[in-house]
C-alpha cells in the first residue's frame, strides 16, 4: 500500500489541514544542517494521544513507516529528518499542553509539543517558585523530544532523563501504555516516583524506535534562595584536566550540583561573532596562532568555565570557598556573578569599556545568555554559533535548516577525569583541523562521575565540497575515537550504525521491537544499528580521503 | 525431563559438591519469615558467570524452572524462598569477587554473591576515603541482591537503584549480555555513565525474571570532610505531617541529600527490646495506651527521625541552621550527634545514667547502628526487631528464617506529602491493630519527592494461627491501600499478583518475557503478576476472617 492510498483514512482522522503534502514543506521538514536529504512523502499533525493511537495503527495495518518528531528542532543530530529515506513524519507539535503540575511537589506533566520556553512562560506567568532545566538549543524546543534524546542542560538537573517519570507511550499498534505506577488507576506516586512496580521500562523508550512517547512528567527545582554563577578560565591548554579533576572532586562531594561547561577558545569565540573573514583574508580554517590573538584580543582563555551555585547566602559562600580552594593555581580567573552584579554590569558596561580596555557589553553578549541557561531560562542566542562560517549575520529568526548551516555533532561521554577531557580535546582538535574545520568543543561535567565533550563541526553548506569533507571529518573522527573506546552519548541520523548492537543484545534488543512493532513501521533506523545509507555514506567518505590528499 | 534427569549434567558443570539435594538444605532455602512453603528440588551453586550460562542453557534445553537468589537474604519479602513451586535454586553467593574499583571515581564492581559487609571491610582494609550505602538488614546481605528489588539505605546514595550502572545480565537461554556503554570492548565510560546507547535497559532487570544479573558496578560518595547525624520526635501522633512537609522541602533544595527516616513508637521499642509480655500479662497487641506508657518510660516520641548531614564543617552547620529553623514548632528534641559526642556519650552513658534518669547505654544501643547506617555501615542490629515476638531472646548468629520469626513487609510509595503519610500510619496502624499485630512503621523519604512508608507484620510462627492471621491483616491492608491508589514499591513473594500488568502493558511485558526466556524457565511467577498459588493463598484469607471474627 503506498502512502497516496493511506492518506484518506489518516485526513479522517485528523482533518485534511493537518496532513500535509506541499512539496514544499517535505522538502523543508527534510532537510537537516548536514548531507541528509530525506523523501519525505506526508506530514501528519495529530493533537491528541487518540490520534496518534489511530495513526499508528493505520501504519501498521497499511506497512507505512512513520517517524516521530516532536520539535524536530534536533539540530547538529539530523533536525526533523527520519533516521531512513521513505518515512511520512508523525509531528507532535501540536500536542502542546501542560497537563499537570505542582509547586509543592515540583514537576509538570506535558506532551510531546511543549517547548522549553512554553513552560518558562508557564512558570513566570504563574509566579511559581520553580526553575526548569534549558539546553542551550532554542526556547522553541521540544522539552520530551530533547529528554527521549537524553540530552542535558545546566542546571542541578542537566541530566534530563535523570529528572523524568511517568511516561505515556502509544505502540506502533496503538496499544497505549504508561510507565511507572501512573499505569495504577489513582495513583498519588505517578509523577514523582519512577521506578514503578516490575521491570521499570521508561528507559526503553529513549534512544529508541519501541514507541511514541505521547506524556512525560518533568521534575523541576525549586527556585533557591540565592543563585551565583561562577566563570573561570584557563590560559593554557595544559590546565585543563587539573581543573576537571578538581571540578569532579567538587562535584562527588556535592558541592557543586549542576552540571559545569567548560567551552574552549573557538567554542567561546563562536559565541560571540561570526569567521573572522576579513582578519583571516577568507583563508579557513582558523589556525590555533590566529586563535591566540582573539583570546588575548577578547580576553578569554584557552579554555573557559561556568556554572552555578544554587542555596542559601551561606551554602552559596561556603561553595565559592571551596571553589576558590580548588582551582587555586589552576585558573587564571574565577569570577563570580549574581543578579545584583548582572544588573550593575549592564548598566555600567560602556563606562567599563572606557576604564579599562575591555569591551564589557561584547563579554555581557556571551555571559548573559550562560548565565540565564543555569537559571533554567532558554535562550536562542547560543543558536547563532551555528552560522559560524555564513557570510551574513545570523537572521532574527534562526533557522540553521532553512539557512543552510551546516552543523554537525559529535559527543562521545567518558569519565570525569583530566586524562580523558585532554586525549578527546587534544584527538578532535587535531582531526577537525587537518579537515579544515575549527574544533568548537565544550566539556560538560554532567554528572559526578561522567563528561560529555561536544565536538561541533561548524560549516557552510552553500560552501561546496563542504557538506562531504564535513561528514568525512565526523567519520574520521568516529573512528578515531571508538578505536579508543569512546561511545558516543547520543547519535545524529547519519551515524545510527555506531549502535554496534551485536550478538545476543542485538537480538534482544530486536525482539522486543518486534513485539512493540511487528509490522516494523516505527522510525525504522532509528537507534537499532541499522544504517541507513551506507552507499551514500561510504561514497562521502572516499571522495573526503581523496580532497583531504589533494588540500595537504 | 524431571531435575533427577538433568542433575548429572548440573553436577559435570558445578561437581558433585555444589548441586545439594540434601532435604534439610532444601526445607531451609525454602522456608521464609512467613507461610510461604515451597518445594526446591536442588540448589545450585555456580562460582563463575560462564557456569551460570551454562546452567541456564540446561535449564532451557530441560525446561526446568530455576529461581536466581543472591544471598537470599530478602527477609519479609520471602528470604530466598522462589516465587513459585518447584523451582531450583540458583545460589549466586559463591560468586562474590570484587572485580574493580576506582577511588578516584568513587565505584566498585562486583558479583552477585558479594555482601555489604564484604565490601565495607574491602574499604576499610585498603583504606579507601569511600562510603557505600548499606541497608538495615544484614551485613550478609548480598549488593545486587537487593539492589534488584530496588531496596534503599540511609545516606545520599539511598536509592541503590539510581547509583548503579553497567549490567553483566546472562538470559534463560544461557546468552550474556552488558548493559550500558560496557557492550562496547575498551569503554572507559562503563563504570560511570549508565544510560549506554541506544534503549537504556538496566530498568528491564530489576523486579524482574528477564536474566540473571552476574555483576553491576555500584557508585560511592566519597567520604566527607565531616559527618554529623541527626535525631529528632513528635510527641503526637498529629505532628507527622508537617515534619514530612519540611523535610520534604529541605531534600527538594538539596539541604539534605539522604534518605530520612521517620519511625513511630512501635518501630522504636521494636529496635530496643523485645515484646513485653510480662507488663502485659501474655496479652496482645500492645495498645497504644501501653505504648504511651513506654514512650514515656523509654523516652522516645510518637514519631522519631533521623538523617545525616554530609560535607565540609561549614556546609554541615549551616543545614543544621536550617535543619533547626525548619522543624521549629514541628518537633518536640532535635539533637546532633557526631563520632566525637557519641564516643564521649558512650564513655560516660553510666555516669549519664546516674544523673538524668534517663538509660544512655539503652538509647546508645538504639542510636548506634542507626548512627553507623547514615555512613554506610552495615550493621544486624535491626534484623533482632524479627525476633520481636520471640519468647527467647535473638540468638548469637540470627537466621530470621529459621527461628521462625514472622515478618511479613508491606510498603506503599506515595509522595513525600504529609497528608500521604498520615493517611498511610492512619489506615496501617488501624488495620495491624485490629488484626492483632503491632503496626511498626518507618517513613522514608527515600527522594526528594517520594516516600516509602514500610509496615512491619512482626509475629512469632511458633504461635498457631499466627501465619494465617498475618497472610489475612496482610491482605486486607494491601486491599484498603491499593483502593486508594497506594502502589508496593516492592513486593514478596506472596504478593506478585499486585504487579497488575493488564492490557497492553501486559503484553508488552510478555514479550519480553518471552523474548529473553522462551522455555519460560526463569524465575516464573516473579513480577510477573502471576500469582503463584491462589488456592492456597484464598485458603489463608478465608481462615482468617473466621479467625478475626472469633478473636473478636
Amino acid at each position: 500500500m503506498t502512502v497516496q492510498d493511506v492518506t484518506p483514512q489518516w485526513e479522517s482522522v485528523l482533518g485534511r489541514e493537518n496532513v500535509i503534502t506541499q512539496a514544499e514543506c517535505l522538502r523543508a521538514a527534510a532537510t537537516a544542517t548536514f548531507l541528509s536529504e530525506r523523501r519525505i512523502p506526508a506530514i501528519l499533525r495529530p493533537s491528541t494521544c487518540e490520534q496518534v493511537q489511530q495513526i499508528l495503527g493505520i501504519a501498521t495495518q497499511s506497512g507505512t513507516p512513520v517517524y516521530p518528531v516532536s520539535s524536530g528542532k534536533n539540530w547538529g543530530y539530523g533536525s526533523a529528518a527520519p533516521a531512513s529515506d521513505g518515512c511520512v513524519l508523525l509531528d507532535l507539535s501540536r500536542m502542546n499542553r501542560i497537563l499537570d503540575f505542582s509547586e509543592e511537589l515540583g514537576f509538570v506533566t506535558v506532551e510531546p509539543g511543549v517547548t522549553q520556553g512554553q513552560l518558562f512562560d508557564f512558570l513566570r506567568s504563574r509566579n511559581l517558585r520553580l526553575w526548569m532545566d534549558a539546553t542551550g538549543s532554542s526556547p522553541n524546543c521540544s522539552l520530551i523530544g530533547n529528554t527521549i534524546e537524553r540530552g542535558f542542560g545546566h542546571t542541578p538537573y542537566g541530566d534530563h532523563f535523570g529528572n523524568v517519570c511517568g511516561f505515556e507511550v502509544v505502540l506502533a499498534t496503538g496499544e497505549k501504555l504508561e510507565t511507572g505506577t501512573a499505569r495504577f488507576a489513582g495513583s498519588p506516586a505517578a509523577p514523582v516516583y519512577r521506578w514503578g512496580l516490575g521491570p521499570s521500562l521508561d528507559g526503553l523508550f529513549t534512544q529508541s524506535n519501541f514507541g511514541v512517547v505521547t506524556r512525560m512528567t518533568f521534575w523541576l527545582m525549586p527556585a533557591p534562595e540565592y543563585f551565583q554563577a561562577f566563570f573561570f578560565r584557563c590560559d593554557n591548554d595544559e590546565d585543563l584536566p587539573a581543573v576537571v579533576n578538581a571540578l569532579r572532586q567538587l562535584r562527588m562531594s556535592g558541592t557543586l550540583r549542576s552540571a559545569i561547561h567548560v567551552g574552549n577558545d573557538y567554542k567561546v569565540l563562536g559565541g560571540m561573532q561570526q569567521y573572522p573573514w576579513e582578519e583571516t583574508g577568507g583563508s579557513t580554517p582558523l589556525t590555533p596562532g590566529q586563535m591566540g590573538a582573539f583570546r588575548r584580543r577578547l580576553n578569554f582563555g584557552a579554555w573557559n568555565g561556568s556554572g552555578g551555585l544554587y542555596g542559601t547566602r551561606a551554602q552559596v559562600s561556603e561553595a565559592r570557598r571551596l571553589l576558590r580552594r580548588a582551582l587555586a593555581g589552576k585558573v587564571s580567573r574565577l569570577q563570580f556573578l549574581d543578579d545584583r552584579r548582572l544588573a550593575l554590569a549592564s548598566r555600567f558596561s560602556g563606562l567599563f569599556g572606557l576604564i579599562s580596555r575591555w569591551d564589557l557589553s561584547r563579554a555581557l553578549q556571551l555571559v548573559r545568555p550562560l548565565y540565564g541557561l543555569l537559571k533554567g531560562q532558554p535562550s536562542d542566542r547560543p543558536l547563532a554559533s551555528a552560522y559560524w562560517r555564513k557570510r551574513t549575520p545570523p537572521p532574527e529568526r534562526m533557522n540553521p535548516d532553512r539557512d543552510r548551516c551546516g552543523l554537525l555533532w559529535c559527543s562521545p561521554v567518558a569519565p570525569a577525569e583530566g586524562s580523558h577531557a585532554q586525549i578527546l580535546a587534544t584527538l578532535s582538535s587535531e582531526i577537525l583541523l587537518r579537515h579544515g574545520f575549527e574544533p568548537m568543543l565544550s566539556i560538560t561535567l554532567i554528572t559526578e562521575r561522567a563528561l560529555i565533550c561536544v565536538i561541533s563541526i561548524t560549516y557552510d553548506r552553500e560552501s561546496p565540497g563542504e557538506d562531504q569533507r564535513a561528514i568525512a571529518c565526523y567519520v574520521e573522527l568516529r573512528q578515531q575515537l571508538s578505536a579508543k573506546g569512546y561511545v558516543s552519548y547520543r547519535l545524529g541520523i547519519q551515524s545510527m550504525g555506531e549502535m554496534n548492537a551485536q550478538g545476543p543484545y542485538a537480538r534482544f534488543l530486536e525482539s522486543i521491537k518486534r513485539a512493540a512493532d511487528p509490522a516494523g513501521i516505527l522510525a525504522p533506523g532509528r537507534y537499532d544499528g541499522v544504517r541507513y545509507d551506507a552507499g551514500q555514506y561510504e561514497t562521502a567518505q572516499v571522495q573526503t580521503v581523496g580532497d583531504s590528499r589533494t588540500g595537504s
